[in-house]
């Protein structure tokens, strides 16, 4: 090679070098995937909120451990137990009493002592009987109390316990057997050999306490939609006097219900997409965001509740936790009339499943497991069931633009913390939405989805919802919910005021001849439970607020406003036996004193035997007084469905949401908003183009970078064999 | 150079051309610039919603030009008139009669001619009235048509007519003469000489026709926050018996209702990003969107106003428009307690100003400009003043986990279609919401924010709010907003039923000693329209529906379900001189026939003599009938306002929020959401990993990618100085 080569092949070693610099100079432009920035840490939480924390599988084990060497008595492993044998139904924590955790997170006190509930079925006793244990101190259990006759006036009749899921699949089995009994009917009617039909439990079951004859529903089984009753049988019906409906099996092409697209997909829609990471912090039981901080979790029963919540240090809810949700069915079938699911008794909380990640919640929100345990002596674990995120409204928080003398915008965006879960109660789901806005408001709502529970259409169906398919009647209900809020509105002593207006024909002062109609504010401070106590669709005043004896800096009584948002059906008539069951369903509100001996509405014990509730709401309000105590206010929500076509696959969300907000009320001396880092404020003498004048002027760089999103994963199948579907199978 | 030294450096460029490659290709998998992929065209749209659209710019000065060549009167420009001149007070689009639009869009006709309404005010007349015009074809302008009296029964009295911008500018300089004539006072009482105070208007102005006397409501004016009340003055109550309060002149430290930022900006919150751009289209006044399609239009007194809803080629809607917002205060303030602000008279629509892209709506909406014509002979725009997006709002519209033989999951996220526009109206801003649903469903609404009118406080002032500052009462109002729906479901002619459950006390079939209480559907037609209108706060049937006569596939009528969220407080006494003019707001609901002479609810001519009414809504309902006719549902909507502490700086959306939604209700055979392309769907037997078994999986890569913001751009002062402040100067 000679030199003239070699200084060829360097200078066109060297183009290439610039060429490649160039190259990557301008490549250098190119986005670059986010960077999170580190969160500053808010306040100091030293393990405080654990005090709340759900039983960690560990906890669990060593209390059924405990109970399996210390009750004196043989446990079934309740997956495999018969109503015969003794079991653990199910162990939960067990929430310290406020007065201990109060002392405990605000006077320095000790920290209470970490104890479990735990409920047992006793079927091998000469008695048999449910009976309630508090197992403590954990890691290390040594004593049980029980706790039954002081938590329920007596002992718990062995009747009212929830059914088990191993006692559905004996009574599957049982129905099975039936079923081949009868070939050349099921033949006939429903093109079947009975190996094909699924059952559907109704409740309550039976018609005085002792009761637990229960209907179940037969229908085709067509995998990958709803049990949409395209046949049901009953034996009576059939002994008594027969008319055959025939009914084809469903065919792939005629299948009622099913949610495969129809479609191929195409783009994907708008997502959120956080460019330097999440905001808030999840640590344990406990989250803070921007002001906030809140301890979470789950009973295994009546589902999500929430703990402390704080804002700016200042505890504004002790408690706020879903007790029940009812549905109420009308229907000229069996199964369809008698059905009043009264879904914490099968378990609110155990089935809220893990959470399909950018469907369920963003595709970046945080997931949280949940552990339980129930019908078993090992815990279970929903992954991924509860999610956090912060949610962009699309919408000012608040917005003014000044269009007079000084010109100027300033507003805020509504950026929303979310706490959701959801739980399917055989065809439903619930959404359950937590919401923490920057103004310090709290949000509650709920919305149904999932498929409609129907019946076979015939007779005078219509007259209890609409036709929705071939053989197939939507049937009209009701959905209900009963949430317990502790308010603690600067310290537990609150008051309630209300106020509204009226109009006052009065003259006016500049001109004595002319009258004017004033509205003019009415304000009243409700002294009794009784006054206290708003049935369901009566009027109500439109502000109610929890009230502190101190005032804001402008004199009004620092506190919160409940503002329903309802459109809640028709309570069951009183004069219904089994109505003081689910007695709470009277009130849109009621504000009752708090007591330790009534933490819960209604009980998992009343869906069996409604006819003797083992707790009845209604005797929470007994005309006590309500000034200066310590207050809970219960809410009920809820709306009228009749299903309709659209309802099918399943029932949208849109318009099907309820809730309540705790909205400050003279609770500040401003909107605290103002301290948002999050303002925007320019006036015409401003650049709002200039980003140390306008943060929105720099989202442009700083959104310019790729969110990066995790592979996809969903184990909820997998997860799904180890617990039991309620009711159904 | 020797060779080697050659040699050496053409080693080095290799090494160096290695390195560089290598660090290209490492580079090269950074994430690149979203790309967007175009539209699949979604029908076809050859300009038949042009039908609806506003007048353009050039139209606006063709109708000018031919009125101030064709009425034969001398025109003064409305931004110089005194009230002794004549002037073009403004000019909108004369929407064609609904017959002619349906034949034109329907039957194949002609497309109707384009024509003007040109409102005139005639002040140098013997008898100064107010004229209609509507002026036709445009582009080229050949006549005009007076419909004054065939619109109102007669002619409009000269005093009927809203107060222009000219008149509020000579009232600021006739207040500030007057003012110089006090210096004492002001130096004593308000700490100025003046000219430090602003002006607020309030109407009525008055006590019967004819009356235009006017509070004035002064106000210390300070940069950057809104009028709050810290000084009043007025010369009757001077002249009286004056006790004088002494206010300072507020300090910067002191101002009440700044909303300049208290912190620094910090990480920017979730951001909307749409990886392969935006899923619906606009074109001109058209927007297409996953099987919807819209026209819109904005008139420049009433508002937004949508024409020609469809989804999937269907007529839903025929006119969804808003007619007025009513805010009805209560004070021991003269201003106060005598305003009824009537916004439509000042201009919802003209006074709907520029959005700020990320707080107003999201930074990556469309956003679109609206021109309009009034108190001027020159059109004027309000840049960017209308926005359009697809939301996220991080929620399922539908989704069900299957637990139990057939184990699966579907679901599709809520991505609903937002139309925005925001109005200032002096010191409220209203945000108008309209949105579209993939299950078919319609939902409008709005919020309010701003900050709040305010008096002076004083004596029993909290009888009629809170206080929220020193001198400061927050002053109770209510916020009362009219809808017009013309509704055409399945057809022009539609009937109206409701349908809501009770209880019926039953034997149970299968067991005749037990009884059962059971809930049955009620079904009604409603026949007239005195039945269909529902008193403001009375009791509502809970489901009520537009139905056609044709039956869906189940044999229901095809219907729309209207469902209204409102928390109203009480309708002026109809006692009240001045209640026919807001007679629309005795409703929750009326449905009245559609008339082309009753286009609107109320008149721009009734805030300035609401004792003779212009347009009374309550004369819209004389019972005819309302059987299977073209029918229009009336619908109000609003919230009582008690002001506290946390409404300074502004008002917040959060609770405040209120509207109502348009169902499908067996309008459908089966919701048709199932055949969105963003549907889910997997089972047990799939993995639901893989990206072409799940969408959702897809999201990781697909969303890998950097959105392109465009730079922050506002330039809404700019166009403010070319308009007209409402009212305060």
């Amino acid at each position: 090679m000679n030199a003239k080569t070699v200084l060829i092949l360097l200078g066109l070693a060297l183009a290439t070098i610039f060429t490649l610099v160039c190259v990557l100079l301008t490549k250098g432009r190119a986005p670059s995937t986010c960077q999170h920035v580190p969160l500053k840490q808010e306040g100091t939480e030293d393990g405080q909120s654990l005090v709340f924390a759900d039983l960690t599988p560990q906890e669990l084990e060593q209390v059924v451990q405990y109970l399996q060497g210390n009750l004196g008595v043989q446990l079934v492993d309740a997956s495999r137990a018969k109503p015969s044998d003794n079991c653990i139904a199910s162990v939960d924590l067990q929430v310290p009493p406020k007065a201990e955790v109060l002392r405990f997170l605000d006077g320095g006190g000790a920290r209470p002592p970490r104890e479990a509930l735990a409920v047992l079925y006793f079927g091998n006793q000469p008695d048999p009987n449910v009976t309630e244990y508090v197992v403590g101190p954990l890691p290390a259990p040594a004593y049980h109390r029980d706790v039954t006759v002081h938590k329920y006036g007596g002992k718990v009749p062995y009747h009212r316990r929830p059914v088990t899921g191993k006692e559905y699949m004996d009574i599957n089995v049982l129905v099975q057997r039936e079923l081949r009994k009868a070939p050349r009917f099921l033949a006939a009617c429903c093109e079947s050999d009975g190996t094909n039909l699924v059952i559907l439990t109704t409740a309550p079951r039976g018609f005085k306490s002792g009761d637990r004859m229960t209907w179940f529903v037969l229908f085709h089984n067509v995998a990958g939609t709803g049990y949409y009753l395209t046949g049901q049988l009953e034996r009576e019906f059939a002994a008594d006097m027969l008319e055959v409906i025939r009914l084809k099996q469903p065919q792939a092409d005629t299948v009622l219900g099913s949610m495969r697209p129809q479609q191929p997909p195409g783009s994907p829609g708008p997502l959120h997409f956080e460019p330097q990471g999440p905001r808030y912090s999840v640590r344990g039981n406990h989250i803070t965001f921007q002001g906030w901080s809140i301890a979470f979790g789950m009973n295994p029963n009546s589902g999500p509740r929430l703990f402390d919540i704080r804002y700016r240090g200042e505890r504004i809810v002790y408690e706020l936790s879903l007790q029940e949700a009812l549905a109420l069915y009308g229907s000229n079938c069996p199964g369809g009339m008698s059905t009043r699911y009264m879904d914490g008794s099968f378990g609110i909380g155990r089935f809220a499943y893990e959470l399909v990640r950018g469907l369920d919640c963003p595709y970046t929100a945080t997931y949280v497991d949940q552990h339980y345990l129930a019908e078993s002596e090992t815990p279970k674990t929903n992954q991924n069931s509860l999610c956090i995120f912060e949610h962009d409204a699309a919408l000012p928080l608040r917005r003014h633009f000044s269009d007079s003398q000084s010109l100027y915008y300033g507003g805020l965006r509504k950026n929303t913390l979310v706490i959701r879960t959801i739980s399917t109660l055989i065809n439903y789901d619930y959404i359950w939405d937590f919401m923490f806005h920057s103004n310090g408001a709290v949000e509650v709502r709920v919305h149904a989805t999932g498929y409609i529970s129907s019946s076979f259409l015939h007779g005078q169906g219509t007259d209890y919802g609409n036709r929705v398919g071939p053989h197939t009647l939507g049937t009209m209900h009701l959905h209900h919910m009963h949430y317990k809020v502790d308010l603690d509105v600067d310290g537990q002593l609150n008051s309630l005021e209300t106020q509204d207006m009226e109009y006052e024909l009065v003259k006016t002062p500049w001109s004595m001849q002319n009258t004017i109609e004033r509205p003019y504010l009415r304000r009243e401070r409700l002294e009794r439970e009784d006054e206290a106590a708003f049935p369901l669709n009566g009027p109500m005043p439109r502000y109610l607020s929890f009230i502190s004896p101190n005032p804001n800096k402008w004199g009004h009584p620092r506190s919160y406003r409940i503002q329903i948002v309802s459109f809640a059906g028709e309570h069951l008539p009183i004069s219904s036996r089994m109505e003081r069951s689910v007695s709470w369903g009277r009130y849109r509100l009621a504000v009752t004193r708090r007591k330790e001996e009534e933490p819960s509405s209604t009980s998992i014990y009343n869906q069996n035997d409604p006819w003797t509730p083992t707790v009845a709401f209604a005797d929470f309000i007994n005309n006590e007084t309500i000034s200066e105590e310590d207050l809970v206010a219960w809410i009920s929500v809820g709306f009228l469905h009749v299903p309709h076509a659209e309802d099918i696959p399943n029932t949208v969300t849109v318009g099907n949401s309820v809730g309540f907000f705790l909205r400050p009320y003279n609770y500040f001396n401003e909107d605290p908003s103002v301290d948002s880092p999050d303002g925007v404020y320019f006036s015409s003498e401003q650049d709002p183009g200039a980003c140390d004048a306008n943060p929105l002027a720099c989202l442009s760089p700083t959104a310019a970078c790729a969110p990066h999103l995790p592979p996809f994963h969903f184990g909820g199948f997998l997860n799904l064999s180890l617990a039991l579907p309620p009711g159904g199978l």
